[in-house]
């Protein structure tokens, strides 16, 4: 007999408190009110109106509602295939190598349930997405972290997301016998950095080697302010293996519809299917539709195009008020979120942080304060990195642009509030 | 470096081909069309214009269209809540007590992510919904099957569903110290049984003093056609282990929603929402907003009544055409499944079946013979079963009566076909 029934796995019972309710606590607490937030990645505007119509009419289509097929529903399948055959530069096929998932979140890992087994060995860049760490640990994955290092004169200037490098050394010493799988993401968030095409090369030519699965989480696509290379276009060899990621929620501004996919040969996809059929059976069937539709009428719209131009000039609005102040910043490549580097903001020495704050890294203080003080939440970005390479962006915070503009001056206008705090 | 970089994890790599895609492909080609599908248990209509309308407010809403909170939105808990207290006869509280899942299935596999380490071993009965089996292996846990004993009569005469039973040696045999959880199922999905107030708590009596977690898959609890007990109100010490699973997919006719909850005790509720978090993130936004104005609404229009009138009058329509063609049958007590006794029908002995089905049990031929004769699809039951204990339902066919009435009407025309073939 159990002595203690209510004992959880392990693999949950880690409950450290996590940057996103640290954040969303401070802000339904903050004395400026309303806070406005731009923490979590959340679209502050609805999905376009096409889009929207084209969930409205599934909704009254009797198969819409009910169960769709576990690889995803057809329609979604072949829309995503005519849509990413064109940059893939050859045919997709719908039913082999396209499989639908409940947001790109359990994608990825469906993709690491399909391959990973005890302690193998999944390599993964700092900052990265907090939840590709719980992934690849839920299967018995073993993380092996690589350092991305930041410009040296980013505490001095602004600067190109570009400028964020890897080291192909320490990548290919992080490579081992039990080396499985490989992490990569771009345009990437919280950088903003677009890979080059030599970083890729170099990067797939070590997988080809080493027979690494390359899963690439590509979910801001359609969000790229420089030439895009997608990693599984540079080679055959490549492509066969590389899982590619994508996301109807980022690329339709519905973050709260979980319907993403994946993109891959045949031989890779139909083990990520059989785990996503293990895990959520299938995905919600009505906004694959409209997701579905989306796709097919986006060009028609002029969305694609309108889109990016939309958030480029977002992000550039924003930024301005880093000039301003004389703060530098990681001026982004692609996606909707900036870093920026606060070194020069000094929080008085006296503050009065809490506990669960104080014992964090210097980017937490940072938050904190902007919230309690400023009136405006970003996320501590020292959350995407491992204790002992935190300090590598414990002057940073990340903001999201991705909201109303109206919502992006009030920010200008509380954000000059910084001024005082700020030693030249 | 890896030899075979394309090997698939062991948890996914057994692709037996499900019973689901035989007999879609099957009906798919058979030369009656279109097919009969009373297989899987969609609904042949929509769910109700209120929840429809609600889908549709909540799709013209920013937030709704954004990451819902990951235990779910404030709105949907505190719907579920509402609506449970008087049922559990306590207040539930929604804020811990309750967590929104990607459907029940995801919400089952959340709970045995949370709770089991490897080799823990989870007692399922026969027959069982076949994605528990997957849900259970994928954190490594065991499963350890009781079976289900059919009423000796059950080729002779109809008899109810209640004749299905459990034997309380088997069940406690089962327990080893090893045993981590138990799952359970009233109304029972193919069986139709719901589970009496003295059978559960007679096996809550064993799990309290094994200190067993129990998981209570209660999808169907709006659909019982005899009194309907919940394990987790018959006493505060079963309640302390118990989880009871819920689906708004079954309740408001919307499989495709991926909507479902875990009611429970804040110390198992809070593992299975961490898990969750690490599976899905979070859980369709507008559809959990949908389904919550559902719960809100439902009293108003005489939804739950209409619903479990309207369920059990296409129930008792479908099954007269059994005591027409004098073949026995379990009456159910609840849902709308129903398991019929098939060893009158004869399929001619030279019948030719392709291998796929020639190697499965009588059952699988039963279902490819009513499919390509006679233009009904059924689910062939010893796919809920060991192989082990498959020949306890091999004479037997599940069909689901949650389509419309022209197509019940159809359904029987067609079945009328069978006579030939019934051996008296």
């Amino acid at each position: 007999m159990r002595s203690d029934p209510f004992k959880p796995a392990q693999r949950v019972a880690g409950q450290k408190q996590d940057v996103w309710s640290i954040v969303n606590e401070a802000a339904a607490a903050s004395p400026v009110q309303p806070i406005i937030n731009m923490g979590q990645g959340f679209f502050g505007y609805n999905p376009p109106q096409f889009v929207l119509d084209a969930a409205k009419e599934a909704l009254d289509k009797v198969d819409c509602n009910q169960y769709s097929p576990t690889k995803g529903r057809p329609r979604l399948k072949k829309a995503i295939a005519a849509a990413y055959s064109p940059f893939f530069g050859r045919e997709i096929n719908p039913e082999t190598e396209v499989t639908i998932t409940t947001g790109a979140n359990e994608g990825m890992l469906s993709a690491f349930m399909g391959f990973l087994e005890q302690d193998d060995e999944v390599i993964v860049f700092e900052p990265f997405f907090d939840q590709y760490i719980s992934n690849i640990e839920m299967p018995g994955g073993k993380v092996v972290y690589v350092p991305m290092h930041p410009p040296s004169t980013g505490a001095a200037k602004t600067s190109s997301a570009a400028e964020w490098s890897i080291n192909m050394d320490e990548l290919k010493k992080a490579i081992t016998p039990k080396t499985r799988m490989i992490v990569l993401n771009s345009p990437h968030n919280p950088i903003g950095k677009v890979f080059s095409r030599e970083e890729l090369q170099a990067i797939g030519d070590l997988c080809v080697e080493h027979n690494i699965i390359i899963l690439s989480d590509e979910v801001y696509d359609r969000l790229y302010y420089v030439p895009f290379t997608r990693i599984a276009t540079l080679s055959p060899e490549i492509a066969k293996l590389t899982l590619t990621v994508g996301s109807g929620g980022k690329n339709f501004y519905a973050t709260g519809w979980r319907v993403g996919w994946l993109i891959g040969p045949d031989h890779l996809i139909k083990y990520v299917s059989a785990a996503h059929t293990r895990i959520c059976y299938s995905s919600v069937s009505p906004l694959q539709e409209a997701t579905a539709i989306g796709f097919e009428q986006a060009d028609k719209h002029g969305f694609w195009d309108e889109s990016k131009k939309e958030m480029k000039g977002k992000m550039d609005k924003f930024n301005k008020i880093w000039d301003e102040l004389g703060l530098p910043y990681s001026d982004p490549e692609g996606g909707y979120f900036v870093l920026v580097n606060m070194a020069k903001v000094k929080v008085p020495e006296d503050y009065d942080f809490p506990p669960h704050v104080a014992e964090r890294p210097k980017d937490f203080k940072l938050s904190w304060f902007l919230i309690k003080e400023i009136g405006v939440a970003a996320i501590p970005p020292t959350e995407f990195f491992t204790p002992e390479n935190a300090h590598i962006v414990e002057d940073y915070l990340r903001f999201a642009v991705c909201k109303n503009d109206d919502v992006l001056e009030q920010a200008h206008e509380r954000l000059r509030g910084l001024k005082k705090y700020i030693q030249r």
